[in-house]
């Protein structure tokens, strides 16, 4: 399997990372990741070029990382600046390599590919994460199957009427207006829902609203990052409000068949009712967690292996903007490589 | 590995299929089982050929089942018969493999190969399991370990008396008189044992009786199902009344390295008692769970891989009829294998 | 992987064995080791030669072991003296393996090669473990990583600083004076650690003592056996006491991933004391258990394969004494191999 390296892939909230360093593999490679004294987001490579063992088990001092096996401390340029032994050598082979990071929206984004090449290049901006006006709720979970399934699960949200009542109520998908987009490097699967019964979901948010046009549109952008305006006209009065609850949905594969999956849902309404935030996380969660997961990992086991167009499947109009996505990621990594070949 | 493919399986007993449906797998090959409407038995293949979700975590809708994912619904000739999605196409690509099944004494058998040979074939008769006569008791399980080392454990059952005390006694397998019989497409391991203590098994049926000729002869017949014909002869009277527990001991590989293991044992005294039930079901499932089992797996494990004979084994008198049906199923294999080439 | 065939490995501690029979598996081959009625140790192949049961699941009778599953029982020359079945026929077939043992200083030494070159050779000698003058403790462990970071690890004991706060107190690491000694086949790493406090493992057998001069001397003989001079000299007084714990590490390569880790420590001092054997057997037990094993598995988890140096590891002046017993090791697998071929 070979991944578009360079990319900025989502690599954690801000939260999750603190003075305690925490592992995490991207793209098959140990990671260490850590915030300095200043507070700065540091990524090495999770080995110690000495003798191999991982320095997220070893312990931050100041702006620099202690392997935990020879106490060799390295700084956040990657460089060992203490070696406690003997007359303290540090030959320039002592020296791990550090991954370019930056922090947006909330996310904090890793670089796995060429170092000179990250500069130029910046992740989606999300703007609505972060800016004064939404309220934002988020979460993550760990997916045990090859992410372009996941990207294919979002991609086509016919499932949710059969995988996800909370979202989608029973008779739904017969009703989808759907429609692929394709704008630059942005893919986009458009799905209209015109004149349904309000949803559970969107209860949450105007509890007297009975009939709606609901929409789901997802916009993907390589290698798995996606923009979901899930949204509502109300159909009651004339004042056809609109409410929404837009996402993102931000996928970095572990390996080829795990899947770091990190989620964030936004709103204007209600921005202050605890009980929504409960709702939203528990429903979301459990959608993600307890619905789409195990799913999407069944899918992996009968598949086997990640070629999904080696086994032929019998693909319907729903599946445009996958098939797409596939293809257009399926060419960046050919470009990819044949820019390193040449 | 190869498996037999044009043969009749076990697939399961009868009560093991329902309006639920259950996954299976058989010869490697992933299968979903249920019933329709009508009670009639299905089976497809338990992936579906749209996005690869098992069927087996849908639900059955009258004489179809809707996959889970996209509620596509396949009836049992495996054609799409509903998409719920846009317009409903159903293009032909939209179907799902089918195994022909059919029902015998108490048994659904599967075939894995190709249909069209099914029709000229049967699965052998063992018509004492549903017959009025006999009470019959039946169970299954499963063994890690490849389906030919479990026909070689019960081809050659001198091991009882190192693993069954329940049903051989200490000393028994030196008294036992072996020989092999070849009778057509069966191969039989003949054990008898003459002017023995009668043994805790037929004490449960005959329990006066002190001294007995005792019987165990198993008839193989490819790929892996045997006719057991346990029994004895009293010798305490003149009337030398004969008592047998018949059984059926019929295995389908899962995978190489695993079996699906069905048995089924019958009788004519004692028929309305539930202690003799109760001792015959728990006395055959410790025997063949917890002692076959555990040391059939323990010989997987010691073997590796599964070809015996690579291994240089010592084989002994009492091995005839296994390593003969071996032989014999590697002929059908290879037959089976050149058909199909030629 | 190849391992060293031609060489004794430790198999067990004297009390390991008993007239229960056990399996444990060296250089890849499961053996069963168990003793005789004369209290002889034996070794076989633990795989009945007949249908590939383990042994090691039999019974020992008198001086011989009955394979659990058809009731062959083999002596402790492999031969067969007893086959219960039919006419007890006994092809020369119907033989297993035996490994040459030999038992010194506690240990039980197995030899894994070719039997032919057992009888010139024997083990390291290390009385001190059984001689009238010292109180020796022992133990063992299983270590998730190739035998070779174990010795990696016990070449260079600088890493005690890091992980074993008991044996190296805070800040020693910078004061050892590392040197690598070659001497005949013995290759030997020298920590000398002058002028520091007494230690928690010191002051359990000369408590008063407030200042010494320490050392931690291994010496490593092929294929993984170590003697381990841990001491001090005291430097409060003129008298300039000496105190040591005087120690064996003995590695066997279970699997290319795995190594059966047995170890011993006596001492001169305080040889009556239930609490410095507690102290010592619970200390020792939390190093070698709970921060040596889980580091050197991580390190073998990051380094995927066994070959260190193919990884390009950045190493320093205290892996002197590693480095050339791996290089050694590899010469004499080199010439073993050549010998084999010639």
């Amino acid at each position: 399997m070979t991944f578009l390296k360079n990319a900025w892939y989502a690599a954690g909230w801000e939260e999750d990372l603190s003075g305690d360093p925490i592992a995490r593999t991207f793209l098959n490679e140990p990671v260490v990741l850590f915030r300095d004294s200043t507070g700065a987001a540091v990524a090495l490579a999770d080995r110690c070029p000495h003798r191999f063992a991982p320095l997220s088990l070893g312990k931050v001092e100041g702006d620099a990382i202690r392997c935990p096996y020879h106490g060799l401390v390295f700084d956040k340029g990657g460089a060992c600046v203490r070696n406690p032994h003997g007359k303290g050598a540090r030959p320039s082979s002592l020296s791990v390599r550090t991954y370019p990071l930056l922090t947006q929206n909330g996310m904090i984004w890793i670089w796995m590919g060429d170092k000179e090449l990250a500069g130029g290049s910046r992740p989606p901006a999300y703007d609505f994460l972060t800016d004064n006006e939404h309220k934002t709720l988020h979460g993550s979970l760990h997916v045990r199957a090859n992410y372009e399934l996941v990207t294919d699960n979002l991609l086509d949200l016919s499932h949710a009427e059969f995988l996800h009542p909370f979202i989608m109520p029973e008779g739904v998908a017969s009703t989808i207006k759907y429609s692929c987009l394709v704008e630059g490097d942005t893919i986009g699967a458009i799905h209209e829902m015109p004149d349904q019964d309000n949803t559970p979901l969107f209860r949450l948010l105007m509890p007297d609203v009975r009939r709606i046009d609901g929409r789901a549109n997802n916009f993907w952008r390589a290698p798995a990052n996606m923009y979901l305006d899930v949204g509502m006209r109300e159909l009651d009065s004339g004042e056809r409000r609109d409410c929404a609850i837009p996402q993102v949905h931000l996928l970095t594969p572990e390996t080829e068949f795990s899947t770091h999956y990190f989620w964030a849902a936004a709103r204007l309404l209600a921005k202050d009712d605890q009980r929504v935030d409960d709702a939203i996380l528990a429903g979301f969660s459990n959608a993600f967690e307890n619905e789409d997961e195990p799913m999407i990992r069944a899918v992996q086991e009968r598949m086997g292996g990640v070629n999904l167009f080696e086994l032929d499947p019998a693909l319907l109009p729903m599946d445009e903007a996958s098939v797409r996505a596939r293809r257009e990621l399926a060419r960046l990594i050919r470009n990819e490589q044949e820019s390193a070949a040449g």
